[in-house]
């Protein structure tokens, strides 16, 4: 497939953005649309299959091998379902079929995949995980969200979707998630919980922003409160990669997301906690590093489970 | 290998066993020695030789079509060395080159398997988990063990050591373990654990005996604060399972060792835990069993991964 492009379908509880992506990973033409998620299954459809329409006016789109699709999970790759938390419309909603009766697509393969297995397909296929033949690649954000790749290849689960490791239990006598268990990493490390914690424990927000980011600048100033606040997001995250790589031996764990873009405010902090926690020899050696493909993760990764199907 | 039979040699820090095991998981023959593991390096290869020695005496011995090697960790399948915690004289040991030089064993393929991948290796193939494509099996003794079957083969990862559930924390801002890290399993679901927390809330052995069974003995009479040691270690467990799933999607989790004998003592309880920590969807179909291979896992788990050289 030498002249062979990708087109990619991103949902998000926000936005859908559509690309067309080259073999090597960059975007050649994009378009977005905001996600009409408190409207009707057909509704949000539609705005993906704009989306898709827009994209095929492209003149590359001739060239479009497969469309890969990338969606806010739970996923059901085995089926071709989607319930995206955040758009209640959809709930089993059998996005591939949908997409591949769409004009413009019929006839092309289609595949689905979870946004943290998207992620992690990008950051090994272009990214920092490109070296290693185990990596789990994790997404910091509002939420944390994350992808394993073992063996060299993507580690999917039957459903699609391995690697959530924003519910696992780091704290089993931990405060109570919204899922339904108890001290979830994503209670502690996600941009939500830092600032949350801050507050808590006496942060004073500047200028009524009580935001992550509001923690970050508090944190580059000195102020211990928020110091610590990003000190226990560390540590609970150093315990769950920990974790991941003792369970299934890692090469490497990639982080992105906005909370890693404040760079070493976590990431000098976790790397100091991992070597506590990734305490056992073979888990020690785990590499850590940022993400390199930024906000376009989610296309290229939907882009590169697509063009897997073409490989040897 | 219709009537090819494997020989298997299971290393732990008391006892070093050999057996010939059948294709289909019968143990035929069979000897073992005390572990001398508090000489030398060459003083417990020659206990291991010994054992071998008697079990090439068998008349059955010319059917052997390959020798599997379990032992407990850490180990380094990647150079067959072993450097098992309770053996000091074995660090980064060459067991598989040292073995292979055996006069019985010479010419004969030789497998090495961390004792968790290998009794997740029996299970797989004779026990509980054969029905699953993806399986956790577990080992709740005086410590924590485990390994895993991932998209229907064993999944070692690169050193042998994955699957390694004991020493992942479930509580992060938990209680020192002795291997470095903080709020490991281990130090919650280990019979030394639920023993050491039942005396430490108050519970009083009877008998001057403060095992874990004596534990047992009294959670039976309803002891409540005997109850309360195997709940905590449940809901540890609970943890941990659920964790595992969530990372890597389960079909099933098989658990066996001394603290699972207990029953329903412990695996009630882990039921209802596991309704909590495993809260998405796909982590909350998982299956419970327990183990079926008893004490011989080990041995028959060390033939299953010999036998897995012959398939196609």
């Amino acid at each position: 497939m030498s002249d062979a492009l990708l087109a990619a379908l991103d949902v998000g509880g926000t936005k859908i953005a559509a690309a067309l992506v080259s073999p090597d990973g960059a975007v050649l033409a994009r378009t977005r649309r905001p996600t009409p998620a408190d409207r009707d299954a057909e509704a949000v459809l539609a705005a993906a299959a704009e989306a898709l329409t827009e994209l095929a006016d492209s003149a590359l789109w001739p060239r479009v091998a497969a469309l890969g699709i990338g969606s806010a999970g739970p996923v059901d790759i085995s089926r071709g379902t989607v319930s995206p938390v955040n758009i209640p419309g959809w709930r089993g909603f059998p996005i591939v079929e949908r997409i591949a009766a769409h004009p413009a697509v019929k006839g092309l393969p289609v595949t689905l995949a979870g946004d943290g297995i998207a992620i992690a397909a990008a950051e090994h296929r272009y990214g920092a995980a490109r070296p290693y033949r185990n990596a789990l690649c994790l997404v910091v954000s509002t939420g944390v969200g994350g992808g394993l790749v073992l063996n060299n290849e993507l580690h999917t689960g039957t459903t699609g979707n391995a690697g959530h490791i924003g519910h696992i239990s780091v704290a089993f006598d931990g405060e109570p998630c919204p899922c339904g268990s108890r001290g979830c990493l994503e209670r502690y490390a996600s941009g939500t919980a830092i600032a949350r914690y801050a507050l808590d424990t006496g942060w004073r927000p500047p200028a009524d922003d009580a935001s992550a980011v509001a923690v970050a600048a508090s944190a580059r100033t000195g102020d211990p409160l928020a110091l610590a606040a990003f000190d226990r997001a560390a540590r609970a995250l150093a315990a769950g990669i920990a974790a991941t790589a003792t369970l299934v031996e890692l090469d490497a764990a990639v982080i992105g997301g906005g909370v890693a873009e404040t760079g070493d405010l976590l990431l000098a902090p976790l790397r100091t906690h991992l070597t506590t926690y990734a305490a056992l020899p073979f888990a020690a050696s785990l590499h850590l590093h940022r993400a390199q493909l930024g906000t376009d993760a989610g296309l290229v990764g939907a882009a590169a489970v697509a063009a897997a199907l073409f490989e040897p």
